[in-house]
């Protein structure tokens, strides 16, 4: 025969085609039972659904977590005899509860399924009030503390009488479930309830034409659209239960509840529960046990991809595709490496750049409005300290190197300036710019030449790469780094990762040597330990004193010199004196190492404690998450108390306090012309080049891994103009004599994680989605503007010791190394196979292949690490260019298929992949099992069994008892 | 109609029933698809199934993990058909798989299913040979690491001929997944297969007469029993894979397996199906997705006990138990409170030591032979350590309290003995004796009523006590802890924990105080910090020769002591001498207060992170359960490491490296006459009897706490033959005037812990199930006897630092905690209750009343741990008795049916109970959902839903499609 859609699927497809531009309002399903306590009766709610189930538990007097409902095939069948034998009412006019059972009643005596004289005695019990579960309020609970048994009337459970008011109760107008509701929710009630004077079971699913409040009848106040009963007489209270179980389900069911608003007759019904039956995934009772309570998924199939399958007119598919872990060969390719249109070669001039700033403008007012959040407190006081670090750091090493031609006050200025500005006009307003090792080692290599002006020179260069930078924006040069794929940007980042790393460890390290610890000490000996401050014998001291230039000294000090208290002199006075340190004390400083690798330590792990307990059990969710958002805040403070409440000298945080060059014979602007001779001006051209690859690559790596498709970001980005703004501030650093700036990728991954926005979960037990990023410019600007003004915050900033600093770089280094998908396959090495996580890639690719890749990928990066370790790194940024070869060549030694899925396919492959796909998909009827799915997704094939010819069933023949169930019957 | 046993369910008991003492084997179920190649086709595994599912990733040349097999219910009616139309050849006699394939194909034309011409061709694809999943060496694997592409011949898999020989190939042989297969398993092949000659499917069900090796059809070399062929034409492979699938999973399920081993007929295996589709669990298809691999869980459900359910004659009734979360009311009260027959008062004369001793004799021999383990080494080392730093401690504060008559030396001989005779004839050889708080205090009052003769009266209290415990014994009186539950059993064990934790860290800050930090030391100053000794004047320094007895200093000491080089003495010395000590430096120790901390945290923090990898993905099990096993070893090992090689002055373990008492004037014997009056010898026994008592409960708490259920002990505990040996060690330590021992809780639960075993899984995806412990004498005999020797281990140890020691004291302590279910509920507190976990006393108890409880608990243990810190210690013991009147009180306070839950019901109040229960159990008809369950499981209530009558389908009538669902068609 040949596959025939199935009846139920054909009557589907029909009523939900009808007006699928109005979508049916969610679905709020309470269960409601009756419960006998001597003669009195009342419905009291045994669980509820928006998503997922959440139960009462009875003796807990508790709503349970929310989970899955699992149900019985056979009370899925009986609920499927019920609406088929039961009195349905369709949009019955309904407007207050008595009425409406009255209408179901005087159905059921009409269809002649009850007797009239039971009219009375049905209508009494479904007219009883119900009772609710409530969360209880604290005072409540501690009063009733000394109780030493349950009461039957329970004041944590309110209960309402159906036929006093319409209106909702204060109990539910105070529920807070509420806000788990959607606004536009209606409610649909399940009644289940055993009575003695019933010998069969009652029956009645009503739809009621609008949306009705019906008193108490709901816990929160929501209408009621839908109401299904279910009386019958006592013993099979169990069964009747799970039926309820199994209507709810059903009403909270996407697709069912569409069915259920768009019926048009009992047999609509029963066709949606055969669809519904047709999805359900079976677990078999051998390998489950039935009382786990699954938790909800991370991600459940959308409805709309559901309903769509059924409108492909392939409904028999459904079960073939349904069936889990079978059908895993035919997942679809990863979607192919994508950079969106930002990327495209416009063609014309400055084409690029108009389109950047197009984009950029819209979200102007946005750009401010959304950084008012409290998440960006913490996130500019964590990227604050994480600049004035760098700025000391970076500004100390380039002092050294250049002379303090430029030192800390000029690093302090330039990154204040450089930042303000990128953020307030640049592209990618996350990216945070920072001094980065490469220049610093560029700059020392330029002021050890030394027979040329340095500031001039570095002046030219600045000019000559600026407009090298306007060059490349103009001819829209940035697309090629649709070449960049996950290969390289891992390279990069990771590196950059490992750097951050190592420099925080080194700086602890080295405080080991700064102040080396007394390994020797004997406490029992602590007379013998001293240093003395010598005096030099007289005839040094005098030549000392002529010697040396002491302009500012008078001649009391003069004297002072002369008639010292050497005994009483510092070391550095000693030292500076010309005295010399004699004793076994002198070269050890006690506990200032080891209290600085305490803190930085302490503050490293405090600050990974506190993230994870941003998804442990304890406290409220908001106190959670405001912990974990200020998490390094609190870790630094807590250190900075500790440390002060120690007292110990531990290095501090010292930022410059004067506005003041740091080398007192330069100004604050750099002449161009008149210190060199005049071939120098166009000579400099050539370094500028690599300042330019440099910073080219450093930028746009940095922008590529900020704008990656995982961090959601709606915003677009901007690569033409960021280099745009990045080539202008580097000639205004020049004119001024300021360090070079450029993207810094490890506070910029930082900077994105603190403004990660999560949704607050609607349903019960749902997850919390990943939403995006704050992208605002406001957090950027004022990180920049109070590193700026740091100046005179000197006072506060004194109390932070350096470790504490170390501590937050090495926890910005790994956390940035988290998610790296480079850095989960390194991990792999170390995982015997079975207890590897089900990630897509090994599902897909042999696992010594994802080896492999992963093998050439730390050849490359240890092959980088040494070249930036050595004086090379000047050609650091063309490394990873040549990074970029590599992944070319590695074309050669993995399939498109594995690449495809390890990695990203080269944008000039698309084509012939695409070709090859095509012709795979050729064979695929020949090949059965065919190891590389095609790149596009093929329509599935026909599942249903053909066979020998299988008249379908006429309905009228199959309405009965056994169901027609002429869609899940076989056809072989 | 009366609802009747449903057919399949009358078949099933019928077959089921048959001989029931023969268990059928475990299945291993393989299924193969076919694979084309061009015109080459051959079987490729696919998937199996030990009792879970393991699929081949396709890309991923690899096994996937164990997971359960989600099917649709789509395939199972499919699968249904399939038995229903295709041929099913029951016990046929197979040696070699062409003669089977023969044999199929004859009853497949003979059937007139297949036309003759067709024989040859399904013949000849049936017989293709197979390729298995194999685990690839890693030497293969890198051979094979520069192949760009997937050859079409993988060597990882390999490929085997079945007409060429019926013995197992040596793949078959060396794979290691046979370990996975119970010995007497045997294999069923389900194969699948989409070829071109054929219009309709061919389906075959073949169960052999005897398993047979069918050459290299399986990948293990496990015989055949059940082979399952489907081949169909093209364009339904997805189907096919499902209903294979679906075959698959129901060979592998207990009952259904059961059901194919002693099916009749076609009709006993569609009655399996049946009961099984009447089993499953539905997840409905908006709540999950069906792409999730669902982990196996921790325990399913029992064979028998659904096999027991199928016996009750009650079958329609499964469907309402395993409504999951809705039968949740069901659930057992959890199982009365009860200590087992060894506290049964027997009302004999010593019968209670009697029974203990016959109980233990049995075991003698295994009480050795099972301690041979590498766990034994762990244990012995970190009990070892437990008890020397224990031994120190307490004979520090001994030596203290009593000026050296008990000093460190008796402590750690004392420890020796008691432990060593204790572990080698006790009761329970897991219990550690050790010091223990209340005994140090009573000693210390005693020495201090100076009068009297210290050891002597010691002597006579220590045989009085003796006599006491014999006593005790003799009568029985152990009995009466069975009055201890679990309230009085976790306060108990808590208060000795945070006692434990508090003691390690109280001992951590002492170090702060000992070696004070110089907090305002400035590195700068360095010059001015010393310490001199200063000379007494010299008037002063001669009395001071005079005064002081320097019997064996000679006079050149003397001479040398006034011709002193003051400037040259140790801080001792000047102290020693006379001298002042005058400088700024001398109440100061640098880095030794810092590192002891490291160090003390350092071994805490990296034990737990130890702990925590046993359960981590990385390594293979067996070394990460070493690394597991020996976490506190590797920790004190690396600390001490990193103190050896820092070379820091830190406080060490230093033993007594000669054996002589600590005080001279005392010998190893004391006389019981002579000092004291006679008196005291009668008198004594009132002091003995509040020894006895702290004895008494110190030593039976412990001992429950040991004994308790959840550590699966198996060998049976001995509390009268522990208090007995107790008692004599008693007078045995008096005489040799060595301190007094009992069971000390936290070393005996980390005792247990370290010796806990867990179940090597067998089936892929089972959980490792607890087993018990190795209940053993030998580890405690090696612990004590390394204590006694540890004279001679003084050169190793004195390389461990103390503050190593008390880290591994703060994890015991915290260690300890874990589990207690206290502990458990006080977390509850900080939890929103939708976090709590699902803990079942909270299903079952009001969360109010779980925080009452929980609060109770608290104030005991603040009243308890109040009166430990006073004087009042030495009535500790009384106060335990104090929480069993407390407990006693809470009945008046909290339903029986609470405390049930949270703690265990008094046996007094079982006989109660019972009535109870029963006077509910008679409600249960009237009072639908009553909160309190009865504590004996109740015959579940008849669920099906009697309805109008129903007459029975004739099987003749619904044999064809669609299919006979009689017993899962609503009964309404």
């Amino acid at each position: 025969c040949v596959h025939a859609v199935s009846p139920a699927a054909e009557r589907l497809r029909y009523i939900l085609g009808e007006d699928d531009d109005m979508p049916t309002p969610t679905l709020f399903t309470e269960m409601d039972t009756l419960q006998h306590d001597g003669d009195e009766m009342e419905w009291k709610e045994s669980a509820r659904w928006v998503k997922f189930e959440e139960k009462v538990e009875e003796g807990g007097e508790r709503w349970s977590k929310p989970h899955v409902s699992t149900l019985t095939l056979h009370s899925l069948f009986e609920l499927r005899t019920c609406i088929q034998t039961g009195s349905v009412l369709l949009d019955l006019e309904g407007y207050s509860l008595p009425q409406i059972v009255d209408d179901i009643v005087d159905r059921q005596v009409a269809d002649g399924l009850i007797g009239p004289e039971l009219r009375e005695k049905v209508s009494f019990v479904l007219l009883r009030k119900h009772r609710h579960q409530h969360k209880k309020p604290i005072h409540l609970s501690l009063a009733d503390m000394g109780k030493s048994n349950n009461s039957p009337t329970n004041p944590s459970q309110s209960r309402s009488m159906n036929d006093i008011s319409d209106k909702p109760s204060t109990d539910q107008m105070k529920n807070k479930f509420m806000k788990k509701i959607p606004r536009d929710a209606e409610a649909s009630n399940v009644l289940i309830g055993e009575v003695d004077f019933l010998d069969k079971p009652f029956v009645a699913f009503v739809r009621l034409a609008q949306a009705t409040t019906l008193g108490g009848l709901t816990e929160v106040p929501v209408p009621t659209r839908f109401l299904f009963v279910l009386l019958g007489p006592h013993g099979k209270g169990k069964s009747y239960n799970e039926i309820g179980r199994a209507i709810a389900t059903l009403m909270v069911d996407d697709l069912f509840s569409d069915v259920a608003y768009k019926a048009r007759d009992r047999d609509d019904l029963v066709a949606g529960i055969d669809e519904f039956l047709d999805e359900v995934i079976v677990l078999p009772p051998g390998e489950w046990d039935p009382k786990i309570r699954i938790e909800p998924p991370k991600k459940v199939p959308s409805a709309d991809m559901r309903k769509s399958v059924l409108n492909l007119n392939e409904l028999g598919q459904v079960n073939g595709t349904a069936g889990g872990p079978g059908g895993g060969e035919d997942e679809e390719m990863p979607t192919p490496h994508e950079l969106g249109e930002e990327l495209q070669f416009t063609g014309r001039f400055c084409g690029g750049l108009w389109l950047d700033i197009k984009r950029k403008v819209p979200w102007i007012l946005s750009d401010f409005s959304q950084g008012f959040h409290i998440q960006s407190i913490s996130a500019v006081l964590f990227i604050y300290l994480g600049c004035i670090t760098n700025a000391i750091t970076f500004g100390g090493l380039l002092g050294d190197a250049t002379d303090n031609y430029q030192g800390v006050m000029e690093s302090f200025l330039g990154t204040a300036l450089a930042g303000t500005v990128f953020c307030l006009l640049g592209g990618q307003p996350l990216i945070i710019l920072s001094s980065t090792g490469p220049i610093l080692i560029f700059e020392k290599l330029l002021y050890e030449s030394n027979t040329i002006d340095y500031m001039e020179l570095r002046l030219w260069i600045g000019l000559h790469s600026c407009l090298q930078c306007l060059i490349l924006v103009a001819t829209d040069a940035s697309y090629i780094i649709k070449y960049i794929t996950r290969f390289t940007e891992e390279g990069f980042s990771s590196l950059i990762s490992f750097i951050f790393i190592s420099d925080a460890i080194k700086k602890m390290v080295g405080s080991f040597k700064y102040y080396p610890i007394n390994r020797v000490f004997k406490p029992d000996y602590v007379t013998t330990y001293r240093c003395d401050c010598i005096a030099p014998d007289q005839a040094a001291a005098m030549a000392f004193n002529v010697s040396v230039p002491l302009a500012d000294d008078n001649m009391t000090d003069l004297y002072n010199l002369t008639g010292l208290d050497w005994s009483q002199l510092s070391k550095k006075e000693c030292v500076k004196y010309g005295g010399a340190l004699l004793g076994n004390a002198c070269k050890y400083v006690p506990d200032l190492a080891l209290i600085s690798f305490i803190l930085f330590f302490g503050t490293y792990s405090m600050t990974v404690s506190l993230k994870k307990f941003k998804t442990s059990r304890y406290f409220p969710t908001k106190c959670r998450s405001l912990v974990g958002d200020f998490s390094i805040i609190i870790s630094i403070l807590v250190f900075c108390g500790i440390d002060y409440l120690l007292g110990l000298d531990t290095p501090k945080l010292h930022v410059p306090t004067e506005v003041k060059p740091t080398r007192p014979d330069r100004g604050w602007v750099v002449m161009p012309f008149g210190k060199n001779p005049w071939w120098v001006y166009v000579a400099s051209g050539v370094p500028a080049l690599l300042v330019t690859i440099l910073i080219f690559m450093d930028q746009q790596i940095s922008a590529v891994i900020v704008n990656r498709k995982e961090n959601k970001l709606k915003k677009g980005c901007g690569y033409h103009l960021d280099l745009f703004w990045v080539g202008i501030l580097m000639a205004v650093c020049s004119f001024l004599g300021l360090p070079w700036y450029v993207a810094a990728t490890v506070i910029s991954i930082a900077h994105i994680d603190s403004l990660k926005m999560e949704s607050e979960s609607s349903a019960p037990g749902e997850q919390p989605q990943f939403l995006g990023v704050r992208e605002q410019r406001l957090t950027g600007i004022l990180v920049f503007v109070l590193t700026g003004v740091s100046i005179f915050l000197a006072p506060v900033l004194q109390y932070i010791p350096m470790p504490v600093l170390y501590g937050v770089f090495l926890y910005m280094g790994v956390a940035s190394l988290a998610g790296i998908q480079f850095w989960e396959r390194i991990k792999l090495y170390l995982m015997p196979a079975k207890h590897q996580p089900d990630f897509s890639f090994l599902r897909h690719v042999p696992l010594r292949r994802v080896h492999l890749f992963t093998l050439v990928q730390i050849i490359c990066l240890a092959v980088l690490w040494t070249l930036k370790s050595t004086v090379a790194a000047i050609i650091f940024p063309v490394m990873i260019l040549g990074l970029m070869v590599v992944r070319k060549m590695m074309d050669l030694m993995f399939s498109q298929h594995d690449l495809a899925w390890l990695d990203d396919i080269l944008p000039e492959k698309d084509k012939k992949k695409e070709k090859d796909g095509k012709k795979k998909k050729d064979n695929k009827r020949t090949k059965a099992a065919d190891p590389l799915p095609p790149p596009v997704k093929i329509p599935m094939d026909t599942i249903g069994l053909p066979s020998a010819p299988d008249p379908p069933s006429p309905p009228s023949l199959t309405v009965s008892s056994p169901p027609s169930l002429t869609h899940l019957a076989p056809r072989l």
